[in-house]
């Protein structure tokens, strides 16, 4: 069962909910457009079904809603920023904005974050960019849920890479995938369901293949894109890699199997190596290469062949990443978000904690 | 069967049939140690199988031996190179360093190549970076033989994402990837062995699984990493277009299914928006980010964690990437590189067209 609630509503209460934590209105206003950007693209796993989660770690203190976020190293393309153990969903904004300025001064900008907490969806942030006629690079790591290729041990995170490129007339390129066979969000809609999860998207504690959807809660783990060995696993494991890397230990914060757990109720890793969690952020100014215009129109043909590509099957034509999350939020911005009970119960506990109306 | 042999001799015999396609003492130097480091490294598919191939373009003159290799477009972070026809084994060299030198001045470089060729394997340049203590990455496009999630039609080449980083007392993590379930080097293993290839690498040319080993000669394709929707071969789908984008687009290259073929017989495509094959290279230097010291010390504890995950099977530990590559060059370079039959015909036809001694 669900219901469906404008997106205007939702946003109303969203923010008022994070200035009841203490944010400032322009962070509240930042947090809440990135949770909502989640639920209107589809990303139901990402958007306020995860506000209780972001609440209940700011109870515990291991998230500050007033953080210092600041510059601690830099050149005219780099900068590390210290996130201040703020909101990912203030810190992420912040930290792109800085690689957009650097992009205007010279070319493209990279910044590394550190000190950081789950920022929500990488789409969000990669977007920044494309106002600017940028493409927008976002990566982050997250706490250990996937096993490498050969091992029984969880050691990444589902670890995101997203690429936002503009285009001209046509819509832009945004791709936004986790770098395992299948999203956490795709298995809680199997959970839900009670259905199985196909063959290649887990394993069990021991290292086998498993199809249970609750899997993780007993010692499982979800596998690197790719699924098995024979299938490129090790590849799947080796772009994980990169993103931890970029995000963990080019900025001194944590990685592999020392990110902080997102349920506040999971003990913090013993003797990690760095703070909070990590991301990534890349702009490449366009015309830093090649006039706009120039740019735009092969973009625009390059979509426009992909698009024409002869389908398999007449009824489905082959996408362009980006397609399938910008038809479900016209869909969403007009007939509604749909809110599971589980979720709509959880919004309610929210609203009476902070006596806010839902 | 196969012979042995050792690399200096295939080195010297290299560089002299570049010489003799009219290549600079230089020029002829980089190209050598790129395809040797394919065959030293085990990329069988990449090393002097391929020159036969390489003396076919020149001559049918797709390849410019004596290229005029310039920057036509550049920012303090960021270049376009026109590779001037020349061979992508040595355009890519000289992009790499332009990006590591913008590197050297603003923090990080980043380089866009058109009008290039076959660059050989991008491990081999993306190393580059390790020398000045940065982090190199290398893509390119490629002529299509994939076919994106949905589509029947051949629409991106096996377009690879290569991520070099140095670390401290531990060797180098290198992941060189192709943004497909398999690459076609082991398809040709498979068609050697008369071997089908697993369900998830091909489909055949009505867009329905295959596993015959031979199937791209019938109109089939590889399939993106990820292999089927269920497995998220979308995901593969998006990285193989990011990099046809970032090496196509973004320089003014080919892209998408006008990208050149390899084959010198094969015609080029009708249409073609661009100049050449595309490639995309970049330089990050650590210490834009932290200090030498301090990456060096997370990197080498990064790799011995990983290392150390509990593995499946006690025979196989979990491995870095880079790790097979490696111990294949330390054991090639002392045993000699195998070279198959077919494989030493060709060299011994290519040794009296040009009246070398092999």
């Amino acid at each position: 069962m669900e219901k469906l609630i404008h997106h205007s509503d939702l946003d109303r209460f969203v923010y008022n909910v994070f200035l009841s934590m203490g944010c400032t209105e322009n962070h509240a206003r930042q947090a809440t457009k990135t949770l909502l950007d989640a639920d209107l693209r589809g990303i139901d796993s990402h958007g306020v079904a995860r506000l209780s989660g972001y609440i209940r770690l700011w109870e515990v203190n291991r998230i500050n809603t007033q953080p210092n976020i600041q510059v601690i190293h830099e050149t005219p393309s780099t900068a590390v920023v210290d996130g201040g153990s703020g909101l990912g969903l203030v810190v992420a904004p912040h930290a792109m904005s800085v690689a957009v300025d650097k992009a205007k001064s010279v070319g493209t900008g990279w910044v590394s974050v550190c000190n950081s907490n789950h920022f929500g969806i990488a789409a969000s942030h990669a977007m920044i960019a494309l106002e600017e006629d940028m493409i927008g690079m976002v990566m982050t790591n997250a706490s250990a849920l996937v096993a490498p290729t050969f091992s029984k041990e969880r050691m990444l995170g589902t670890n995101p890479i997203c690429v936002a490129v503009p285009a001209g007339e046509e819509p832009a390129f945004i791709a936004d995938l986790a770098t395992t066979t299948a999203a956490n969000g795709k298995l809680e809609i199997l959970q839900r369901k009670g259905a199985d999860a196909p063959l290649g998207w887990m394993q069990d504690q021991e290292g086998h293949p498993i199809q249970d959807a609750h899997a993780l809660k007993n010692g499982g783990a979800l596998l690197p894109l790719g699924g098995d060995r024979e299938h490129g696993s090790h590849k799947g494991y080796a772009l994980g890699s990169i993103v931890d890397i970029f995000s963990g230990v080019l900025s001194g914060a944590n990685f592999g199997p020392w990110v902080p757990p997102f349920p506040a109720y999971v003990p913090m890793p013993d003797n990690q190596p760095g703070k909070g969690i990590g991301h990534f952020f890349g702009a490449m100014r366009i015309d830093a290469f090649r006039t706009k215009e120039a740019f735009k129109r092969d973009m625009d043909l390059w979509i426009r062949r992909f698009r024409e590509s002869v389908p398999i099957d007449q009824e489905q034509k082959v996408l362009i990443p980006g397609d399938p999350e910008r038809a479900c939020q016209a869909e969403r911005e007009k007939n509604g978000i749909p809110i599971v009970d589980a979720v709509w119960t959880d919004l309610q506990s929210i609203a009476q904690k902070f006596s806010i109306k839902l």
